[in-house]
């Protein structure tokens, strides 16, 4: 975690004079979270680029900038499931199959989606989910659920959706003794994680992760490299895409929370 | 952790049979946490047995049997802080100071103990303790001293109260990025574990333990080895050493809690 360049959503301004570097008509335009990609061209500190490939399709691996390699890292670098183990995924947006894609490349032999929404579960299946729950099918709380289909606990769980709920839930589920639970999603500003401490001391692991612990600079071109040599298919990943003159369309598309993911086209 | 045999306070009978082993005058008398050793003699479960060297002395050794392990082994092999790191220790009890010790054996640089008791800060020198803070002299919460005291946070931290706060404080007050807490307190059953989920989203990680994640069969013959080798010191872990017809004295010292920690010794 850099300390100097982390995310400040509040910042908007350049670092080095805490200027901004945009502007129309002569009023200042700020950046947003360090590297202000709406735009065709931008300005950004040195520390928040990476070197890619150049032969990588921008329009393509534009998807691992942000929440996809924060799912795939929050499996293959924070969970870290044993091969044949069992993996439960709390949210099935674009940052959820890539947790479940993860665990599916780190080895995991079944990979139960949690959703609230089952028109998630059928394309889900393409990013290695074996299995689904639909907490909203039964009576009982879905750790319950979750514990019955796997002899006590599921072995890692990873929570994608920013929910406290789901964040308590997914801790919850995991097996005593060497479960292991990773909080990937944003919560709300006021949210409190509770739960029985007994439910530590019983040997399970409770950790976050932030950009699934890639360090952007070094390990973002190694992810592009995935892709280059077809280990990771990110074309499944974009399920529209949008030229830059709609890109309201595309945050309402995204707003639907059907498992819409967009890509925005700069045109020139 | 073991189904069959997990700590079942009350249970108070051979599993075989559902029946106590032991009586006074006809009238029953129930088992203790599977092992009943205030007796001479006792009855256990193949299970709960442990061989250990024969020529260790057990006046000496039976304090490895429960805290001291926990403690050892929950900085040992739970926290395990890399040579040359910081480590809080919460709670200088005999649970604390064997995490202190554990620390100690481990490679950290620094072991600052926390405690509202400072009677207790002089004697943890033995065991490790570098520096001490008592919450009582300060107005802001501990996490803010031991950020303070550490350019932002501790490398691991080990609980070893069993008080919520206590908990809460030694998980909020490890490093963002790589800080791990350890939970070895059996907390109130009420108790409720409470953050902002954003502190794990910092990278941070959450562990409970059980016995220092010792197996007792396999691991606790090789912790009587550590002491026989005089790699580990247990005469400092006992400050009396009390006959057992005047075991409740010895209750009524550790009651005290400013630091007493009791042998009990079989006579006959």
């Amino acid at each position: 975690m850099c300390d100097l360049l982390r995310i400040n959503t509040d910042r908007g301004v350049m670092i080095a004079d805490g200027k901004s570097r945009f502007s129309i008509n002569g009023k200042p335009i700020y950046h947003f979270v360090g590297t202000s990609t709406f735009s065709e061209y931008t300005v950004m500190h040195v520390g928040c680029v990476a070197k890619i490939n150049p032969q990588a399709p921008l329009d393509k691996v534009c998807v691992l900038s942000c929440g996809i390699s924060t799912g795939l890292g929050a499996s293959i670098n924070v969970a870290k499931p044993p091969k044949g183990s069992t993996v439960a995924v709390f949210g099935l947006g674009a940052v959820g199959l890539a947790a479940a894609e993860g665990a599916r490349i780190a080895g995991a032999s079944r990979i139960i989606g949690v959703d609230l929404n089952p028109s998630r579960f059928e394309e889900a299946r393409k990013f290695g989910c074996t299995e689904f729950v639909n907490p909203k099918d039964h009576n009982k709380p879905v750790q319950e659920v979750l514990a019955e289909m796997t002899n006590g606990g599921v072995d890692r769980s990873v929570e994608c959706t920013g929910n406290i709920n789901a964040m308590i839930q997914a801790f919850e589920c995991v097996h005593d003794g060497w479960g292991v639970a990773v909080l990937v999603g944003v919560p709300h500003k006021d949210a409190e994680f509770k739960t029985h401490p007994m439910n530590f001391l019983n040997e399970r692991t409770l950790k976050g992760t932030f950009f699934g612990n890639y360090k952007p600079r070094t390990d973002l071109p190694n992810v592009v490299e995935l892709y280059m040599k077809k280990e990771l298919e990110v074309e499944k990943f974009i399920t529209h895409s949008v030229p830059f003159a709609e890109i309201n369309k595309a945050f309402d598309l995204m707003a639907k929370g059907e498992g819409i993911r967009c890509i925005i086209r700069m045109e020139n």
